[in-house]
């Protein structure tokens, strides 16, 4: 084996959490980050404005997760004085807080670990 | 929003766990694998073959591997009997053990957490 090199920073553990329906991605960090912003701000263009998603990007995200809830969790509101404001449905809201609260619970997990790879 | 298929299996939780040194993967599930084979069979040709990786995506794993931990995880004996053999060092096991035990703790978080997307 090639020399090493020395390691700068300790090792630091990672997790990514994510829902698959039928095997397909149905919530990941991206979507649940977009959603959040959806709730904030009532639109598309600015929840994707704010997370430097392009709106194409975003609007295929929301497509994609809509399609593999059911019921789906964004309504896009057309004509009135909110016309084409986004908003999370109620499902959408119990999704991603669910979401959230496992995110939390992992990232306890991960810090109780503290740095189960030091030197003992 | 166009139409959305309806989903046929409940949603999934997936979770990923690593590890990170400098920013840079350090340990991966690919990773474990593969020191998980290292160790049971004290070869890395034979612990790539049974992971269906090349000879050359295995040693560049290793590789990168022992670059990012100090002391390292693999050992390569040269000559002697076992010329060519690979063994994890002591503190490669308890790497490995650490992160089996973390994978174990984030399944059963998993699974405690049911289907936290049913409709109620």
């Amino acid at each position: 084996m090639p020399k090493r090199d020395k390691p700068a920073s300790p090792p630091m553990l990672r997790a990514k959490l994510w829902v698959e329906v039928d095997g397909e991605p149905a919530l990941t960090e991206d979507g649940a980050d977009l959603l959040d912003q959806i709730h904030a701000t009532g639109s598309l263009s600015e929840a994707a404005r704010r997370l430097r998603f392009s709106y194409r990007r975003a609007w295929l995200l929301v497509d994609a997760m809509n399609r593999r809830w059911d019921p789906p969790l964004v309504t896009t509101a057309t004509g009135g004085e909110r016309g084409g404001g986004s908003v999370l449905t109620p499902r959408g809201q119990r999704v991603l807080a669910s979401y959230r609260d496992l995110q939390i619970q992992l990232e306890y997990l991960l810090g109780q670990a503290g740095d189960p790879f030091k030197i003992t």
